[in-house]
């Protein structure tokens, strides 16, 4: 799924160089500016480590064409509903995501204005419209913002390869761990259906806990460490 | 679920407005901040209508004073994970989310300075870490963007209700419209086999859509017209 964030009349500087690194956060592949009122050099202070995709940037006068070459164009307001409005008749972020699931090959997002959003004509030129459900007191998000919740979860749909999340450990490490200690168990429980329901406790708990493969590491040596003191002290 | 948003050492005005009006956009209910360093009336600016949110913000200069009355408390971190580092074994914000479902009923979320995150320290302090996965090449959001993230996820959690996504058709409205559809194929297509792909096929492709409640009257509109000028071709 290749992505295009466009954005339409983007108004704040700092705001542009933050959308700008979270794009790069979430592997987006272009970005549109169509109009931008931003200051670009000022924006550029805050793209952190995002300048290849700033330098890449495209800019251009009609909304048009930064639609080019897309499959589906999405269209994103805080304002997704209005009584009676056809236009505003918007899914919600997670309905949208049920879509995309669906073989869609290029995606476009536009994002409006900081003042104003998108307007009615802008909306129009999309074939979806979606929205972020907020609260309802105050429901409108700051463009950056709304930026970071959409990208992050079309790259969680689109399951790239991470490296800041450990490595978890898989079945046979997790059965080791638990042998480990059965074994205690059987030391120091003699009542077997009491082993048995600790035994059961300590795989829900240990499972549950979603254990790294280094913390499986300690774990385990904590364990071995029991293991034989314990024998120790009963051959003792 | 009661969530705390804690800043530690927050160093930029602008994002601290942002993350203000995030927590209001996402039903946060208490903010912290440990030892800002920002300009907090440079940060009013950009509170938007989150002004009593910001107002009710507490400062205290100690993190331990951030995370009185808390059942549990979760650090974040883009360092999620350091070989051989037990600190730095985070689990993905899906997996804590999991956790979360059963029945914690006060969180405290602890973000660092924009410059070089949580320390150690104030790490150890929490019960978990939890990290937002990201390009490997480049995996560090800017703070208001994760707090965005975050806060967006736990908002789905709690189930809130809201006001600016369209309400969906039940299932007799939606019958309803089938009903019309049916009645229209039953005029044009004599084949009966024909008419049930047909009937099959419209009723998968108006469910896939998920109408609201808008969209369905307007389509029910458009059908009983199709409708009422084959009934009058056909006895004409």
């Amino acid at each position: 799924l290749r992505i295009r964030v466009v954005l339409v009349g983007i108004e704040g500087s700092m705001n542009l160089g933050v959308i700008v690194r979270t794009c790069k956060n979430f592997n987006v592949d272009e970005i549109f500016l169509v109009k931008p009122s931003a200051d670009l050099g000022e924006a550029s202070r805050y793209v952190a480590k995002a300048s290849d995709l700033f330098e890449r940037m495209i800019i251009v006068d009609d909304l048009e064409d930064a639609l080019k070459n897309i499959d589906l164009v999405v269209a994103t307001s805080a304002k997704g509903y209005g009584v009676g409005d056809v236009l505003r008749q918007a899914l919600s972020l997670d309905d949208f995501l049920e879509i995309i699931k669906k073989g869609v090959n290029s995606l476009a997002i536009l994002f409006g204005r900081e003042s104003t959003g998108l307007t009615r004509d802008e909306i129009m030129h999309a074939d979806l419209l979606v929205t972020i459900p907020a609260n309802p007191e105050y429901p409108v998000l700051n463009v950056s913002q709304a930026v970071a919740i959409f990208l992050y979860e079309l790259w969680k749909l689109r399951g790239f390869e991470t490296t800041n999340i450990p490595p978890r450990i898989g079945r046979s490490d997790f059965e080791n761990l638990m042998k480990l200690v059965d074994n205690i168990t059987r030391m120091i429980v003699s009542d077997e259906a009491k082993a048995k329901r600790l035994s059961l406790t300590w795989r829900r708990v240990l499972y549950r806990s979603r254990l790294s493969v280094y913390e499986d590491r300690l774990l385990v040596y904590w364990f071995r460490r029991v293991l034989s003191r314990l024998r120790r002290s009963y051959s003792g």
